[in-house]
């Protein structure tokens, strides 16, 4: 029944060679890799006037050389990633860049702050749009979570059916997001140059403004950076391509790039043109939207498109984690699971894993996952600052043909990264200080699943360790609990292995118990040996380990193997176990755990 | 450590010898299985006088004949309660007289209604003692629920320790609010005979009453009964007395008749004297206290040991819960596990079922258990029935000498206890419903799985089932992984078996793997077969089990016995198995479950 579930929600399993169909051509790719970076759009250009408010509205004319100034570090970024692009055509991005050029330690730092960002993207953009849906029909207010949760779950189930699907999917409503945000944009821009729009309603440009400070304006820019975020999504996900992956891939960050600047610099001079103040009820898109084409179909098409793109922002997510996690897995920092293929050949415990964290990050504050933002850009900007400087070295290390234009690239861009890096520390340093703990802590992970894997392979490689000792025989015990059919098939199982001692084992509480037993043993079955343990603490395990330690300790000397050999019931019904005392499971426990011996174990299938 | 924690929490194990040491004299036993019945006083005068307030102030006069048809109820059941402990000397009480007599259901009856009982009583009690509590601090009032568990856990721990040292510490509260009662009642009625209580108080006995009804009689009348819940405690416990147990058990009883007689009729006629009314600040035996002593140390006094008794009220569930448990156990009706005797040879299990449960009640009701006392009065109402009735029979049945008396006595119980049984039906029904429902599922889960208990019987016994079929040879699949030194280990045991057949399964996911595996296989272990099944959906499990099964079949036709051989890691930390992918766990379980194969398991244990 359960098999027949996941067949309805994620379809037939694939096999192997069917990966081949499962990747993306680029208008599927642009669709699923972009939409974090453009759904930024939404809420990037607001961010910057955010903070400019705080002086005044004179200062509002910023916008424009900070948008300007943001415009450069996208161009610096999708430079340098195209050169990241095809310069590590396998993927992994910033973690294999740093990893490669800057370190082994970089390297971690870089991905696991990547890794804790796309958990970030899914929790935050998941509940934005969210909150974008329930501000439009209010009565769905108090069910916020639940339907952030079931979003959740929806991307994380068209995830699972595989990426081809959930692009097909998906595409359209980032096409049409694209597409509503041109249309707003042209039309404002025609109502400017017919003159629709008084130029009386901002500050012109140069205007002096009282108190603003140096601070003030790269507060103002490390804000509007945080529309880069998802930039590098990617760099990470060339294995989701069509062949050739890389040229694909490069190509399809440009298209994202000119997007994203032609959308980013539209709203941004749009906003200063019409003189619009962000305030809490409406966002400054659909203060743009409205004032262009009033309370019309436009108007709700804008505002229903960029809910959608702000819930499929999450997606990126989804493309770009379980590929940094097999990279991650394949390196060994994190478990081996991730690097599997599921059933749709997509790496599902990756999936999976996303999907879960971001419904507990959503349960846990509730919804209200806004003031993770400043978190979330920054974990994107330590990735983005390592991944150039890491460029950086390359370029010096390998110089090769035409390689100072490239070093140029690369160093302008992780200088800027930094800066921001640098800026977010300073300005919003309370609501990022969490960064410092969990990172070192992700880190320290990954180095302790890796010295445990390394360990585990230097103990299992023929190579280095000690041949095996060989065995020259076998001793056999067998707990019995009373003289039934059980123990009898056991017992005959047991005989037939051709061992070269059978011993059973009774423990009996009462030394009533112990002469009866033995009796009734010696005519049921003499030739098997019985060993009884009187138990005074009725205590089942505490005699038997003993035993079995003297037994182990003679079995060695001459290379005897023991081989304890438990029968089990299997009831009919799950419900069943709870009858028995599961003496079977306590023991085989014990025994494998603490002790180098082998445990056998005979089912006995109850049939009623 | 946590062995370390248990000995300190519960003492060092005992022997099962030292079981003779365990019992309890009469002194101790009174003290620990008449809580419950004794601390009735403290709440039963107050419900005749609340269902008579109903009417008004001068029909408090009936209260005097209504605890005259109490007294005569409590002077029924502890005659036939006392011929049952003579009749049924091994305990058991009202489950076993009303399974032998009046047959199994009746039984399961009686037994279900009282486990369930029990463990409202402790829920009940620990509430009320709490609220006596935090009514004299209000502080606390707050904290009442986290205080109640603890007190639970206090007790169950008590009780794990054993019931000579329970008894022994919770002997002298119960002794000390005997004592205080008498006091009271003694200097109440001192005061009344010399005159220090005016008799105007209270409206003489025979005034007539506007509206009194039959049916409002009768509910008081059942209220006060409530004050006999406990009183069939001795009868379930049987086994914890000193030999000559049914005698010591008799005597105890009557003591405990005797008391409980001496200060329910005590408290009773005070409160009627001195015109007492109930209110919702104070308590009857409070007010009736401050009447005689005003707020001296005597009434602190009488408030303390009534608000301790409350709590150790709970104390006789324990004492009877657990025995109960042992006979429904052992006659197949619940889970065997409740039969065994744990470290200090109670029945530990039992106990902390008991605790467990009632702390969910607590939870469940958040401390405010009182809506339940209707329910747990009747609980106690139903067994009375069945088991007087059952006696009946039993005197019809064996005619024994001097049986008349004996028939007379049960006849008159069973008879006022299906009354007040009927009364709490026709005047409670609103708050005792549940009963109606959670009895039927009760039986209906005694019945079933008894009927999973006889079915395994019934399949084990040599005597009923079908002879073993004779082993003829071995064959042994070993899934293999990769050439590591875990697949040499669990080779050369396969190899040192002597089976008939050893064949290697490794199921590749890629055709290519499939050629290159079976070549390194060829060079590094000729001498054992090995098969490979190229898996193109990547599971491991399904080609295992498909070619399992065609190996089973084969096997059968000649009565080979089929053994898988699983090697395991066995890491050094807790925390490394999620590094691994459990992949012997689930090929086990999968095994053991669905094919009738032995599995063998060779732990690997890591040494990093």
């Amino acid at each position: 029944m359960l098999v027949a579930l996941k067949r309805i929600l994620i379809g037939r399993p694939l096999k192997s060679n069917e990966l081949g169909e499962q990747k993306l051509n680029k208008t599927k790719a642009l669709a699923i890799l972009s939409s974090d970076a453009l759904s930024s759009v939404a809420y990037g250009p607001e961010q910057i006037l955010l903070v400019l408010i705080t002086i005044s509205i004179a200062a509002f004319w910023y916008s424009i050389p900070i948008g300007i100034g943001v415009l450069i570090l996208l161009v610096a970024l999708i430079l340098s990633y195209r050169q990241i692009i095809f310069a590590y055509p396998h993927g992994g991005g910033a973690y294999v860049v740093s990893k490669e050029n800057l370190g082994k330690y970089p390297g971690l730092v870089a991905g696991g702050s990547l890794l804790v960002d796309y958990i970030l993207t899914v929790a935050v953009s998941v509940s934005a749009g969210t909150d974008a849906i329930t501000s439009a029909f209010p009565t769905l207010h108090e069910h916020t979570v639940g339907i952030a949760v079931v979003f959740v779950i929806l991307i994380t189930l068209l995830n699972l059916r595989g990426v081809t699907e959930s692009a097909s999917i998906l595409a359209y409503p980032v096409y049409l997001f694209v597409l509503a945000l041109f249309i707003l944009i042209g039309a404002g821009l025609y109502n400017i140059a017919s003159g629709g729009v008084s130029a009386a309603q901002h500050a012109p440009i140069g205007t002096p403004v009282m108190g603003i400070s140096l601070f003030l304006l790269l507060r103002a820019f490390a804000s509007g950076s945080s529309a880069l975020t998802g930039v590098e999504a990617i760099s990470n996900a060339i294995p989701n391509f069509r062949d050739p992956a890389p040229k694909n891939a490069a190509r399809t960050l440009t298209v994202m790039g000119i997007l994203l600047a032609l959308l980013f610099s539209g709203t941004v001079f749009l906003a200063y043109y019409y003189g619009i103040t962000p305030i809490v009820e409406a966002t400054v898109v659909s203060q743009i939207a409205e004032q262009t084409f009033g309370r019309t179909f436009m108007y709700f098409f804008i505002q229903g498109t960029t809910a959608l793109i702000l819930i499929l922002a999450a997606n990126t997510g989804y493309s770009a984690f379980p590929l940094l996690a097999v990279n991650l897995a394949k390196d060994k920092f994190i478990p081996r699971m991730f690097a599997v293929r599921g059933d749709r050949l997509g790496y599902s415990n990756g999936i999976i894993m996303l999907g879960v964290l971001s419904i507990l990050l959503i349960l846990a504050f509730k919804g209200q996952t806004e003031q993770l933002i400043p978190l979330y850009a920054v974990g994107v900007f330590i990735p983005f600052t390592l991944s150039q400087s890491g460029m950086m070295l390359k370029w010096i290390r390998q110089k090769p043909p035409g390689w100072v234009p490239k070093l140029i690239i690369n160093t302008t861009g992780a200088f800027i990264c930094l800066t921001v890096t640098f800026v977010f520390f300073l300005t919003k340093f309370t609501q990022i200080w969490p960064i410092l703990i969990f990172l070192p802590l992700i880190v320290l992970a990954f180095h302790r699943i890796n010295k445990h894997y390394e360990a585990v392979g230097e103990q299992l490689r023929l190579t280095t360790c000690e041949p095996a000792v060989p065995i020259e025989g076998n001793v056999i015990i067998l707990p019995v609990a009373g003289i039934t059919h059980v123990v009898e098939h056991s017992a005959n199982y047991a005989k037939s292995l051709g061992a070269d001692q059978i011993i059973a084992v009774y423990i009996p509480f009462e030394r009533e118990d112990e002469a009866k037993f033995e009796e009734k043993w010696s005519k049921w079955m003499p030739d098997v040996r019985l060993v009884t343990l009187h138990s005074p603490y009725r205590s089942i395990i505490q005699p038997l380990m003993k035993f079995i330690d003297t037994v182990e300790r003679k079995a060695r000397e001459s290379n005897y193997q023991v081989t304890v050999i438990i029968p089990q019931f299997i009831p009919k019904k799950g419900w069943h176990n709870i009858l028995h005392n599961q003496t079977s499971f306590t023991i085989r426990a014990a025994l494998l755990y603490r002790k180098d011996v082998i445990v056998t174990t005979v089912p006995y299938h109850l049939k009623k």
